[in-house]
């Protein structure tokens, strides 16, 4: 494989479960960090050489550049058992990988930035607006994982895959985003079971 | 293939995006209609039998429902010339239909929802301060895609695949939702390609 470069603010779930999936699968990655709280991502020089759209991660490889975290860990994990081969099983995997970027990381993502990162504080009119539609949208996000990991280990077919790691980037640290994990124990021991597996690194690694 | 089945609501662009992948696959499709004005997707038989997040589009294969259009996209077109066999480009393909859901559909076909649909007027007061901010964020995804767009006819590699079908969706209805093409002539004359497709049907048909 090419040279592979994460182009990433490493206290981001988002660039988090890249590192995770390259670590599963027991890749080198070199890391470049970027203060998204000093706009870092927004110069010239990043929108026109690593991403016209601002945003990180972008995955580098080679001279490629790859945005979007989810379609990251597919280059990466693609022809790994964290893909399966089952037609319906593998779309079924996207299909979680999409609802977490739909209906998981804007809302529980969001507030664990805003709370912790930016402070509820320093919210705009707007923003503190959106607080209570989120934190309803990111509790019955988590609620439907949950209701989905009763009486299953993972949430696609019997071992882990891209799925369970997209969706346990930002719901291990739901908490500090103001969400309560207490009352949803199918998702604990999932978190549990992913903490577990061999070559595993935290976010904070 | 096992029968298909497409659980809908016709006007979505989400559900559109699964009919035109199926249409240039020459695959049938049988068409099950919600209307989501009256709340038929939020229904407990709903719930419990077709997707517990209570949306459409829902794909049916078989037996088992697949919710998330690009996810029903991806199950359809697998092993098809519509997505690439090579990792980088596959791997691009989904980074546009990740992109897709997170930076368009929620501005551009959101906007046309409210526009076309519900009516500005009987828009909530925190969905009324939403409008300028998902207009402008709206305008920065076309425009993205009109940059990307020049110089190259599709947007992975050198044919069309999936992220030009699930990008295509709610693009070619922006102005509904007040978006002006006309400013993006690389994004027209690629709305231009797209409809020019053999097999090609359009969201009305």
């Amino acid at each position: 494989m090419e040279k592979l470069t994460l182009h990433e603010y490493a206290p981001s779930g988002n660039c988090y479960k890249i590192r995770l999936t390259a670590a599963l699968l027991g890749l080198d990655i070199e890391r470049r960090h970027y203060d998204i709280m000093k706009g870092e991502t927004r110069t010239p020089a990043f929108l026109s050489g690593v991403n016209a759209n601002g945003r990180i991660p972008v995955l580098q490889v080679g001279g490629r550049f790859l945005p979007e975290s989810n379609a990251a860990c597919w280059y990466l994990a693609s022809r790994s058992p964290l893909v399966p081969d089952d037609r319906f099983d593998q779309a079924d995997m996207l299909r979680w990988m999409f609802f977490e970027q739909y209906n998981h990381e804007p809302n529980v993502a969001t507030l664990r930035f805003w709370k912790a990162f930016v402070g509820y504080d320093n919210l705009s009119e707007t923003q503190t607006m959106l607080v209570a539609g989120k934190q309803a949208a990111g509790e019955a996000a988590l609620a439907l994982m949950d209701e989905h990991l009763a009486g299953r280990e993972w949430f696609v077919g019997h071992h882990l895959t891209l799925a369970d790691i997209c969706l346990y980037a930002y719901t291990h640290v739901a908490e500090e985003g103001g969400f309560d994990l207490g009352a949803l124990p199918h998702v604990t021991a999932w978190l549990g079971r992913v903490a577990a597996q061999p070559g595993y690194v935290g976010l904070g690694d």
